[in-house]
């Protein structure tokens, strides 16, 4: 067994723990090392605002070296997942901006989107009722959504004047959903049924309302407690080769999997094949 | 509001009127600011020769600066949509050309492909009957699709001994139905059914035959009637972030969507919205 | 005509005849021009070993020049495809290589992959039982998939301890069934019913155990009869355009089917359909 240097090293400045997080604008609940991220402004649907847009952001980009949390739950309070940024709120204060000023929103909410798919753990979203606009973004940018019969999510941009083409929209929906059934959700802002959402791929399942965050932080837990070195470059390389040419990619992968299988959860996994147990996965 | 330079400059060379247009080749019409453009040859089914072919490259380079266009649904006449390229009318001309002949004749097609898909207006093409060869290709280029369940679509170039990659068909057609059911499909050159077509997200939805040109037309209405100017910007970045890494499809949304926030459309609509009005965009 | 050049040059180096072939480690047995490659070691569920993956590797590279067969069919004997990298010959051994050896090691299955990406015939895989592992990809790898309602498809590299990235599965299986549902199978290695993968366009049909076989070698056989210079075209290209711009890939496919256009085949489907018979292709 030649991969075991031991404890994980403490590199200065690369490890952090988020266990006690205390978040302004929503709520950030850890479980374990299962994260739940709940908005939390029922009374009006969960709506984002300039300051919990930013501050999504800045928790994202912490999570990248955050060692304590291992897979993420996104979700809403109240039946609803989240009504998107608030007219009064953001769209407002936008139609003062100047140009330098319309760019740099655009570009904090795209940034919340690199985040989410930056971060290693495995990002899951439990979606029930509302989920519209930057909302449906949130949980496109997800890695699994779980979602109920009743959920509504709908890119609606086009019914505030503006284009598909929002935080990531236009190249993530085609690849989840296909390209045709993306163009009619981009083009006419109508809401996509939770049926639909499973038949076409973007729910990984249904659940019932009372019954979805339990799944979600259930496969949360999973995943948490598999290998998750592995799940995060799992993570990493279906963003990597996105845009690869397939022999480039399964170069890529090449190098990928040799990596992991120089970790100690491979070795493990070896050894507890070997004598009939579960492996016990550290994520090293 | 900052963003209202009054109205629309005409740029020279830049703006055009395409509703008077008299086509030669096939039916053009023009409702409000919906265009139908009808294959009109139901005793052949629709056949395209090299004349249609061109007329309709130019059309779709033309509709690039129309400005009294907003959204085109493309048909064939008598239950039929096309039936592709004429065998006597081109596929015997080719037999007999040599290979910069060829070569123009695959490139003048594929052109009209690059124009379908360059132009800001959303494409609905309404499929009844017969779709084949060069007519699902037609289909395909399309940005949404309404279908019939007796339709058949068929890229069936294989039969007539060539390849699937025809006007762009294996880098299209993988992305609107998946890239096991698109290789089925192009191998065999058998014909996809309504009911696969829909179930597989070819096709946005089913009709009967006698309503299905009314219901495309009423999307391309409905479109016409929106954020025009948004519209044309989702469709060229659907286009633009095709194989753009998510990352920089990210940037290149940001910098798209500051742009639709810099128009009037977006103004109108948050204006509408808080005086609980409907938006009258205008495509500026 | 102008494109009939006699029969087919035979360049030095560049053609061989792969009918006699005698493999060590599967059984590969040619019925005109269709070989079945059937992977033989049905008390383990046919799984995989370094010497059978070099064979594999070797023989889809010798494939590319050869003229006798047509198109492939691959299949696991006793109700099992392939269980995939066989614990204690793969596994174990990997847990005792240095880096350079691990490269080499995930480096020699992706070859395999790119072999069997890049050989002109195309590759239906028949799926009964247990597909897992190196077996889900090599199922995944081939151009066309049958399968049973039975059959269970796992991804399952993460209950080893490894990541989703093997062999370009992080790369193909997005683009095959869409990136949610691939998320969440290469996340959890659960695996995917028959049902499941017709549905979701993994599997092209689902058969009777018992008929599986037989359906995947009539359609290799109806490939076979075909235009096989256009087929190994159109496999290029879908591997060609996997990531390229629209108008590229436009641009590409032009080039392409002019030179399909300038083969015997096309030729012969031409004079076949003005006399009212069949087409006999021959493959140039």
């Amino acid at each position: 067994m030649r991969y075991l240097p031991g404890k994980a090293q403490q590199l200065p400045g690369n490890r952090s723990q988020l266990g006690g997080y205390q978040a302004s604008h929503f709520l950030f609940e850890v479980s374990g090392r299962v994260a739940t991220l709940t908005l939390n402004r029922p009374e009006r649907k969960n709506p984002l605002t300039f300051e919990s847009y930013a501050e999504l952001r800045d928790l994202f980009r912490a999570l990248a070296y955050a060692e304590d949390i291992k897979a993420i739950v996104i979700t809403g309070a109240g039946d609803n997942f989240c009504s998107g940024g608030d007219v009064h709120d953001i769209i407002g204060p936008l139609t003062e901006l100047d140009m330098p000023g319309l760019l740099a929103f655009t570009r904090m909410t795209g940034d919340l989107v690199k985040a989410m798919r930056a971060c290693p753990q495995p990002v899951i979203a439990a979606v029930d009722g509302v989920c519209a606009g930057a909302g449906a973004i949130l949980s496109l940018a997800a890695d699994l959504r779980y979602g109920t019969a009743r959920s509504k999510t709908a890119f609606l941009f086009t019914r505030v004047g503006l284009a598909g083409c929002d935080m990531g929209a236009c190249a993530l929906l085609p690849r989840v959903i296909g390209q045709g059934r993306a163009a009619e959700l981009l083009y006419t802002g109508r809401s996509m049924t939770g049926t639909e959402a499973e038949r076409w791929g973007y729910f990984n399942s249904l659940h019932e309302p009372q019954a979805l965050l339990a799944a979600a932080q259930a496969m949360a837990q999973g995943l948490a407690d598999g290998p998750t070195f592995a799940h995060g470059m799992t993570k990493k390389m279906l963003q990597q080769e996105w845009n690869m040419g397939v022999d480039e990619a399964i170069e890529a992968e090449a190098q990928a999997q040799a990596i992991c299988m120089a970790t100690n959860d491979f070795h493990r996994a070896y050894h507890a094949f070997v004598a009939k147990q579960r492996p016990a996965f550290e994520g090293d």
